[in-house]
């Protein structure tokens, strides 16, 4: 089956002060086209480790893609280290040539100058791939059979070059057949779903893998299966994954591979209805989750981020007594919260947190990680207090992850 | 100098599941601690491409750090392959088996299975290091003078891990001198500051390096300087980072490597005031933004995510005739959420967005992309027009940026 590495080049990867979501996205689009990712390799802009890595790739993979180093700057050296590993010359390209002026003077409407002119020369060795979305192109190298594909660095650029590059690989190889099937669950923990599922994960035939992705107190199980061709792979995959689902029903959130504020809005639109959010802790956080995507507009109606006292006593008429008695972190507060901003913000259901996220704020009684959370409706509110011991970061998105599906639970057995 | 490589385990790496957050964290912790990463590699749960992988990085790196495939189920292969790769055998660690009963026993709560205890077994030749943070141990292997180091995939456990290994690293290895100082700049395009910088790139000695990284229509300038020992690195990088400032001086954002809306929380604590935001088409991301920092309470008030008419009518009091007649992206509705929000939320600045981040919703007049935003004081608000030409979530993200960039300039240019 043929395959591919990726190779990422800059050394903000290797310094940590950019994280690479490019090989990410690059790896599900072959993926997608039955074309295996099997190593991804990011380098500095170093020549000599640019180069290594070019030697070492095309001996592990069959296609190789290459993001990064092409930019109009001193230190975007990777085309003409690879104008001089393929054997090249530079040269201008005429239709390269006419994409940069056109973005100059139809887009940026700037002037051009003789650095962005260079945008458009290629080594004489490629074939140009138009960049619909920047200045510089991606280039096509063929040696010894193995495909080199250089695109650039900036993700929107390099994602609308995938668009080409696809087709183009289609064309050229023979690829195979993957097909991945996904299942959200929680409630169990990785061993003891392990446990549960010790006979079905032991009768997979090879070509079918089992995958356990812990993340946020819920488990993903995933199942692979890979091919030369399609045949019945993508029936067996089916019937295994029905079978899966069926030994682990109790703890299912959703059997595809989404997040679980899409579990949320595709169960309030089944039902057409609304919901609105009443944040402190998260900051609005659980609302921007929730209005990532497209089309949420049909069911999100709006948030208050309270993030004061003030703000929770004017925009969802929290009681100043109850605050000062109870706190902002507790049961009656968020209660509260939830009532008020249904009142405020019209909509059938609600979540409202308030807690203590870090690193500062704790309190020997409500120690950092404290959450209180309620969610439900005009006649029926539920409450859960949650204890989350990491950084800020991750007790935000645990408190947004945990409130959603709480969310989803109350709408499940409440209707 | 003693370098490093990091191998990141994981098929889900591999087929674009999850986005490799660990890596940057692990290069950031090394570099500063004077050890440069030269590489990263993910390969997947394969025995043959772990393998090679090792013996790879073995011949590149003095240090390798591998995270990965340590959990209790049949997916996690690295411990046993680690164990054949050393030429050891496996036996229960003690103080592992203690670490494994008390987080069951007193954290958990939950009973523990056969399953469990194995995570307490590694091999003979290697040096435990203790997990606080979860049940599987890391493990320190030494090999023709080059250190393997197995941590966990679970990015807090691997965090916590990180805090043993990096003096265990000071300890065994002479490490070097790195620094790094960054600029953000807004207004002027990459190839246009090459240019205003040429004279001074051209003049660095070689071990101090010039990157450009260029981000949501901003630039990033970052200077890197690395040695043997400190000596006067420190104070090289200090002068060169100070005539680099004064030639780009117009368009600085910050001097220090940090995103804006740390700028703009840094501005109003100086200042003493406060803000808040009303968003539609960003869904609560700026107000994200701005509490994802720590101690952001004491200038962030309150938030309101008017997602729908009726909500910007409730709870912004924009009026509905002018809804009706502008439609909600228009610059009437920014100023009248602006105005609303002001008075409603009561601080002494907002911003307010209303756009169109697509994929759905464009129109002839106004396409997807097209955003107004407001941001001012009560007694000045000023209004601009944005059109971003990407996906959704890049809209999203162009959107908060510009809008926290605005109220940076309108603070510092009005007071």
């Amino acid at each position: 089956m043929v395959n591919a590495s990726v190779i990422t080049i800059g050394d903000e990867l290797l310094i940590g002060q950019v994280i690479d979501t490019n090989s990410a996205f690059i790896a599900r689009e072959l993926n997608k086209a039955g074309i295996p990712v099997i190593r991804r390799v990011a380098v500095g802009d170093s020549g000599d480790e640019i180069w290594k890595a070019l030697d070492e790739e095309g001996q592990h993979a069959d296609i190789i893609l290459i993001t990064g180093g092409l930019g109009p700057t001193a230190d975007d050296i990777t085309k003409p280290l690879l104008c001089k590993y393929f054997n090249g010359k530079m040269i201008i390209n005429g239709s390269a040539l006419a994409n940069v002026k056109n973005i100059f003077e139809t887009i940026l409407k700037r002037p051009m100058i003789e650095r962005n002119l260079k945008q458009a020369e290629v080594p004489d060795v490629c074939k140009v791939i138009q960049n619909k979305r920047g200045t510089a192109p991606g280039m096509w190298f063929e040696k010894d059979g193995k495909v080199f594909i250089s695109m650039p660095g900036v993700p929107h650029e390099m994602k609308g070059m995938m668009e080409e590059v696809i087709p183009l690989l289609g064309l050229r190889f023979k690829t195979g057949f993957i097909a991945h099937r996904t299942l959200l669950t929680s409630g169990a923990g990785e061993s003891y779903l392990a446990e549960m599922i010790q006979e079905f994960e032991e009768a997979l035939p090879s070509y079918i893998r089992l995958a356990y992705l812990p993340n946020y107190g819920m488990v993903r199980l995933r199942l692979s299966i890979s091919g030369l061709v399609m045949g019945n792979l993508e029936n067996e995959l089916e019937e295994k994954f029905t079978l899966l689902q069926s030994l682990v029903n109790d703890y299912i959130v959703t059997n595809e591979d989404e997040p679980i504020e899409s579990v949320v809005g595709k169960l309030l639109k089944k039902k057409n209805k609304t919901m609105c959010t009443a944040e402190s802790c998260t900051g609005g956080y659980i609302a921007h989750l929730i209005t990532s995507l497209p089309g949420s507009s049909a069911y999100f109606n709006s948030g208050i981020v309270s993030y004061s006292y003030k703000a929770k006593e004017d925009l969802l008429e929290v009681d100043e007594q109850t605050l000062l008695k109870e706190g902002a972190v507790s049961e009656a507060v968020v209660i509260a919260m939830a009532k008020g901003g249904l009142k405020k913000m019209k909509s059938d259901y609600i979540i409202a947190v308030s807690g203590i996220m870090g690193p500062g704020g704790g309190m020997t009684d409500k120690p950092v990680g404290t959450v209180w959370m309620a969610t439900g409706k005009i006649d029926k509110i539920i409450t859960q207090k949650f204890f989350f011991r990491f950084d800020r970061e991750r007790n935000i998105t645990l408190t947004a992850v945990n409130a959603l599906n709480m969310l989803r639970k109350f709408m499940e057995e409440n209707g």
